[in-house]
């Protein structure tokens, strides 16, 4: 089974990208299963709006994941609930809105999809670890066939949630920082990982947003209104097959796609 | 001018990369000029010792920077102000011990290293946007081939320098995370950057710390003694070529060695 | 020469506080100068407004001091710069709009007010120990009656202020926690020192903002919009004494008004 | 039932002004229950240890709290799950050693003593608000007469908590910032409360540790040895009076004792 996971979605530049890019891609790599991290997609880079989630199962996506951006739109509170696919950390408290994994069948096999944050620098959400035990210890009821976005800040408990759950799920792929790291592996007892899928979005920008804004904030410290960045695109994923009947995670290949790496079929 | 510049070299499983790979690099890539972070060189992890400084030398490295980790070692406020190749994040306050850059001459053509420090996540040194402007501004007098170790955690800190001193150094090549990011680039204006060059040492730790060690931190909340993780090594590195009379890089190149990806000639 | 310094101001309720009791201390206790830390009295309870600059001024008070919230209301950047008395951290870098000090004059007399911003858990501005120096020598070459209105978290950074500054100021009164503290005391050299003023507004709230909003968002880890309490009203201030040859001061005393503690002349 | 709370014992001078005070209290006072913080109380002013447990029952304290520094001497591990009366944080994940409550008696009657920790600024532990309901749940089966020490940073944090808990308990404790406020109260449904107790040690440190050393961390943000003050002592508590029967508070006092407030029978 061939998962394309697509890292944070950033603004109209974004979504553009994932026009542009995405029956290439299909057409390319055939994947069995496409995921995005969409917690910044919405027009101005911050949460995700309904018509935006429209906009991802119209270009054929199977789930969104979220992050520490989730709740920026407020309607998502209108909407999350009816949206099985989109999910969000499974680890923000008991009564959250909301689902943490979703399952996806295709033909005789389903894979179950989750979403954890890390609580370095970000929120204290309850334990990933623990969450991440009793996630598998469920999902694994149903499947072997298991992804977990794990969003998180710091590469230390991005590389320690690989290394806990190797052998128990079939892929770790991070997000958070919007850029992608090159230590992409399978892990010793099977598990796919890597540190940071990267994003998608303006390549021209600061993690997406306009980069002017960012270093007038730096350098004043005052409050600086965040736009998205215009102009030329970047495009980050991970592809990663599967044994669909043991879960092990045979492959994992990034992709990047800018300017200075452009695409070839 | 062709630089290597080494991400953070991680306790005695780094050193032994560093011995292993070494001449190897200089007889294939034939730098002209290396540097190497070496925050985390001391066997623990943590710091440098005045050996391990040596060491460096022997190995015949031109340049060592820092970061938040310079002073873990005690035994350093003996020796930094005597060893000038060996330098600290720029923007510590005034009467800090040490120096933030050093000048290395090759033939006709002098190169200047520095190093500053983000302050997003860690600790408030002085504005290292504004010390970027007095550093450049002073070693220019000097020379167009200017090379900035940024040492910092969040990708929007870093990615914001790259861009703010665009056209004015040669690279800005950033470290501390310990994962090498596949974002390196020549911005618009000539300058080098990559989000961060990654590390050195031990291929199967968490961020080249016993693995099981960090795991148990993030699931007690308790203190946990650190150690250097052992076993399979890896390496981390970039290559950057600069028109040494413009000071502008025409070309970076990523450097990951480790048991998926092995060294070729 | 004596001193009211009143703490942060807290929304409508703060104002309203402000207008029931201003008159009843002034005539109790017949301060020389009246300071109010304004950076909570927009009716919002974040940052302040030009009108509610023009009330203080009604009621009497002679500067405001500012805080982490001096730029929450965007019109702010349309009029600091023409209120002198209006200030905010001194502390912010060079170019930031407004001063970080005021000169007050009372027949043969002046008083400097000035205000600095910690850096523990809250920006990376300048230096605050070091700006204190900086400022302590250019106010002194005009007088040596000084107060610091010092804003910040962490009660180990207010206090080595402090200590940092005693004898050079004649007091050191800081803010920002919302809640008075009961350590005001005259260090060994002469300054006035009080770890927090405490602050002016509801009494039934979570430092003013309404307690289920706070509750909530401990509880939830959601986005929660924060309204100023409403209902009964507390008065947080400090009065000190200060010999105007010298500026030593003399006697620092808390004021705190409220239901289970009511003013008595 | 009156009950003698201490705040933060802080190293060798906190334990001499215990000595000194603690006869002098009791006949004065005469509580039922004393209960002091000694999450500092170890001679380096970190952590407690194994003979410091010790004085502390000598002394005549029926429970000791903690906090974030709970675990700073390691031998802590070979006697807290036998010392029932010295308990940690409750909030602590499941399977840390210690416990997070004791219960006391005093002839009739039985008072419950919890401790929990904030996470505003300090370590992600479980949900501070979701534990205190199961402890009050759990402890009311046996008692209406409980008091928690609330450990922690933010002022929001533990009003927050004292309002949450207001009618649940008898009386929300703060610490950890080792400074008394002025705050002290009985809340609307009969929960005394106070946002910090105030810490027991030196008078002319900083929060009790050596002033100097403080304020060349600030200076120099570089490492600095923390050793305990030295000189004049200060004494911080609190002194509760609940009706044994209803659990309700019905009185909360403060006691500061230094040389600027001597001690008056
Ligand atoms: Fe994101
Ligand atoms: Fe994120
Ligand atoms: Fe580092
Ligand atoms: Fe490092
Ligand atoms: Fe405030
Ligand atoms: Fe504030
Ligand atoms: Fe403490
Ligand atoms: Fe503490």
């Amino acid at each position: 089974m061939r998962i394309l996971f697509v890292g944070d979605v950033v603004g109209d530049p974004g979504m553009l990208a994932m026009h542009q890019m995405f029956s290439h891609l299909n057409q390319s790599l055939k994947p069995d299963i496409t995921i995005v991290n969409g917690e910044n997609a919405a027009p101005s880079g911050k949460g995700i709006t309904r018509s935006i989630v429209q906009n991802f199962w119209k270009l054929g996506v199977d789930a969104i994941t979220l992050g520490n951006h989730t709740w920026d739109q407020k309607e998502i509170f209108d909407f999350i609930d009816e949206e099985s696919k989109l999910i969000r950390p499974a680890n923000y408290p008991e009564g959250t809105p909301g689902a943490g994994y979703v399952f996806i069948k295709r033909e005789k096999y389903t894979a179950a999809v989750c979403n954890l944050m890390g609580r370095s620098f970000l929120l204290p959400l309850d334990c990933p670890f623990r969450k991440a035990d009793a996630l598998v210890k469920e999902l694994r009821t149903k499947t072997p066939i298991i992804l977990l976005d794990f969003h998180g800040e710091a590469s230390s408990e991005k590389q320690a949630m690989g290394w806990y759950l190797d052998g128990r799920v079939s892929a770790v792929v991070c997000t958070h920082t919007h850029v992608q790291t090159a230590d992409e592996r399978i892990l010793p007892n099977g598990t796919a990982f890597i540190t940071d899928v990267g994003m998608v979005g303006a390549y021209d920008g600061v993690i997406g947003i306009e980069r002017d804004a960012i270093i007038r904030k730096y350098l004043t410290q005052l409050p600086v209104k965040f736009e998205v960045q215009e102009g030329r695109l970047q495009f980050n994923a991970v592809v990663i097959d599967i044994d669909p009947d043991s879960g092990e995670a045979k492959r994992i290949q990034r992709i990047r796609i800018d300017d200075d790496n452009p695409w070839m079929d």
